[in-house]
């Protein structure tokens, strides 16, 4: 890698060659049921709780219990491996009577006819479990929330090195870190932790918050929603979905969480004066 | 939106009820030759350079005239419309011969039997037309190149009222912006000007830099080859694999372009100390 500095306020500039740390990036394709799910670009490591974890944003399990298995391809079978010598395959099979729903939103992108018409549509998108999330009763105070995305920072490892990760962090309403995973892609450091919870028999994530790196969109809100999660902080701008989606579902919704002040979009009543 | 700011340094907190302009997300449905490709969530606005550049990306076309028609469902087929009466499907009809080739990414994420297994599929994953980028000739002087995120960032027009919203710009070798298109995903503006490219009979960006906000994945080095673009360069950290196909393909990859300072991943022969 060639850095290259250019001359200004009085300093020399130059180019050197140096080593570089990135991060990594390889597809990881999400088989459950014998279908082939998806293919997401990502960063080895927690395939199991990203693939645990997509399952659980796609509502197609809800409990660890819906799995009877869960393994990555060891890349032999099919000639092909990744970095590491396993396959970039995670392989679910799924417990007798879970099926993939039709109501999945894979089917839904893929397969409807006359497709997704935005803000009308949205329970047509996504089978939430509103109900569930309005009725949490957890309290998080901004003081507490103010200190979230500092902590996030501090916990990430990899970032010093790479510069070039996402970042999804667990806290209790006490703004205890209970769980951190990371991603070139934010919906998947989002979809690793949600499998944490899932296979760790913590969903759902009744009182705790969510923080990501970066914006929250629509897809990291119907995540949240569906691993039963009561608020998600952004360190940057929700959109407009994002923000209609969280209402609908009950959802707290904190965006621009940055040093002392913080904008609340929605669910207000959880952020106590 | 409830803006809340801590009390800190002298200053009093306080909260306070405001107006905020969000960024629009809404789904876009993308056809091609009656089939249902692909929904990506996105800022409404240039869907048809949208769904072009992603066929583009997806190596569908190449060429404007490989498209015989490109139209927005009116929503009132369907029954369906979004926020301003406009469907949100982008439907494209091929130009006679042109077909969604056996070898196009989608069909391998989707119908691949044994998946997809990193590096050493690359040349799986997508099918590149690497000979005429790495005889592209054009040099971008660094100095050129480090006036460019702040060019861009002047010419996002939304992005300083929402603050939401990615950006993808196309220079000149020369320094000149040419196009620019926004969205809350990253890959979307890329793929508008890409599809804004081919629309106005423009690709390849031979002798073009494009610029992202953000970070450079696999992903968008494929689009930026795709398009015949010799340089990406991105505000943020590259991937390992976005680095590995640019190396492969011939593109220069630059990363971390901040003020006075870059680091070019590949393809450095293209900046002239």
């Amino acid at each position: 890698m060639l850095r290259i500095t250019l001359p200004g306020d009085g300093r020399p500039g130059g180019s050197a060659l140096r080593a570089d740390f990135l991060a990594a990036e390889e597809p990881l394709g999400i088989r459950a049921g014998g279908t082939a799910l998806t293919m997401t670009m990502r960063t080895p490591g927690d395939d199991l709780e990203l693939a645990a974890g997509f399952l659980v944003s796609e509502a197609v399990i809800r409990s660890p219990d819906d799995i009877a298995e869960i393994k990555l391809c060891d890349g032999t079978a099919c000639g092909h491996a990744g970095h590491d010598g396993m396959g970039n395959i995670a392989d679910v099979t799924l417990a007798e009577g879970v099926e993939l729903a039709p109501g999945a939103r894979r089917n839904f992108m893929t397969t409807s006819a006359c497709g997704v018409c935005g803000k009308a549509s949205i329970e047509d998108i996504c089978v939430l479990p509103h109900a569930a999330l309005a009725a949490d009763t957890a309290r998080f105070a901004p003081e507490m929330l103010a200190g979230l995305p500092e902590r996030l920072r501090d916990a990430q490892r990899v970032f010093s090195r790479t510069g070039g990760l996402h970042a999804a962090g667990v806290f209790t309403a006490g703004g205890e870190l209970i769980a951190i995973r990371e991603d070139v892609g934010r919906h998947n450091a989002v979809d690793k932790v949600v499998g944490w919870a899932l296979l760790d028999g913590r969903l759902p994530l009744t009182g705790c918050a969510l923080l990501v790196s970066g914006r929250a969109s629509f897809e990291l809100v119907q995540k949240a929603v569906l691993a039963g999660i009561p608020l998600l902080a952004a360190v940057s701008a929700p959109s407009s979905l994002a923000a209609d989606l969280a209402e609908e579902a009950g959802l707290t919704l904190v965006g621009f969480l940055r040093g002392p002040s913080m904008n609340v979009y929605t669910g207000a009543h959880r952020l106590p004066a």
